[in-house]
């Protein structure tokens, strides 16, 4: 198994190491990350500024190749330039900070996923959801433990997943579950500010507001001791609109 | 009707003047938008550095709030501390080329609109499918058109859409449509050159690849003459893999 490893958190985090760590025993690895942290990227990729890509080492030893540039970037450059064949799978993680929810549609790490399936490869992402607890260890395994899941069942023939896994011990975690994007929001509020020269400033801060803890929700799920799985897709029409409409109507008349 | 508008090609831009000229004309307009162009964002949100507004003048009158910041970050300020009461609509335009199959997951003029409707607001994206044609003048009428429809059939109930508006005249557009996001999508290449200090570095260019003809997509419209018109969600679950698994197999043993 060939895998394609990036991140959002950047080639130095924590999370991608623990991750590597675990698929090295499974796969052949090609690490391919943003050379700084990108959260909260999106789905952005690099138009106006040239990518380069520099060759890291971590423990005195050859990483990866680590890119000026977006996870969705360094996803596209990896299947141009670096790769020499296709990957097996594309991961993107071990993201600090849960990806859960309408979260979803702001995710570096999830977008570099993304970005893998619209390349036509078998991709996920993985969050360890809390930035506090900073034990990347079970995310690690699971990751290494779906990556070949993934591998070894040809027949689930689905090609994006996002990955949350809770802050727990082994012992303490319930199971996986797959699960749909909860519809939990966020309040968004911004501290206002005024710098030495008096301009105002705005601050992003956030208060989780809960919208939604149906059942089989991606955060329900994580708040319940399970690692959550979200099949997710990037055709983001909406078809249960096209029930609703006329299409006699559709004139433009001024 | 009370208009939050704003884009991702920046304040000082063409189509957002062109969209407010005719938005003027039926609502009250507050233009809130990025300070410098910023494509190919997608939905990137700004926590790391801190949010400056500042008060834009064009054409000698006050024009709008310019914030350096993404176009989701121009939406989530402008509720919090811009705008005073909700607005009706919240409207995302006009950009300077097309945002079309999946180019959609890439597109900060989208994810501006996605913002809008997250936060309860029926929203729209609008783009001129051409980066060469610079006439915003049929976009702009049909936007402003299409705001009065939404604001005027309530029944329509949905918050979310995507409008791609053909670089025709008025006379050459045939109708609008409402579509499916294509699944065209693009061959990634990079061109990779050599800096005066010998670094390489790689420059996305990118060639249009057709998976996609079908009757009803984004794209197709366009090229026959037709405004297309896609309902989005930002719920991303692949709900037909739901159809398929087999809830017993969830175990994860080493």
């Amino acid at each position: 198994m060939k895998i394609l490893l990036t991140n959002d958190d950047g080639i130095y985090s924590k999370g991608i190491y623990a991750l590597y760590e675990e698929l090295v025993k499974i796969a052949e690895v090609i690490v391919v990350a943003p050379i700084t942290e990108q959260s909260a990227v999106g789905h952005a990729i690099t138009i106006s500024d040239p990518l380069r890509i520099y060759e890291v080492t971590r423990r005195n030893r050859f990483f990866g190749y680590g890119v000026k540039g977006t996870p969705a970037d360094c996803v596209k450059l990896a299947f141009d330039d670096i790769l020499t064949t296709k990957p097996d799978l594309v991961v993107s993680g071990i993201n600090h900070g849960a990806n859960l929810s309408s979260n979803v549609i702001y995710s570096g790490t999830v977008s570099a996923a993304t970005e893998g399936a619209m390349l036509g490869v078998t991709s996920f992402a993985i969050s360890l959801a809390s930035v506090e607890y900073d034990d990347f260890s079970v995310a690690a395994k699971f990751g290494s433990f779906f990556a070949k899941y993934l591998y070894g069942n040809k027949e689930i023939n689905h090609l994006l997943f996002n990955v949350n896994v809770p802050p727990l011990k082994r012992e303490e975690i319930k199971g996986w579950k797959y699960t749909v994007q909860g519809k939990t929001r966020y309040l968004d509020t911004f501290e206002k500010r005024v710098d030495p020269r008096g301009n105002t400033y705005f601050w992003l801060t956030g208060e989780k507001i809960i919208d939604d803890n149906g059942e089989n929700s991606d955060d329900k799920a994580v708040k319940n001791g399970y690692i959550s799985v979200t099949p997710l897709k990037y055709d983001l029409t909406d078809y249960s609109f096209f029930k609703e409409i006329d299409k006699e109507e559709l004139k433009w008349e001024e």
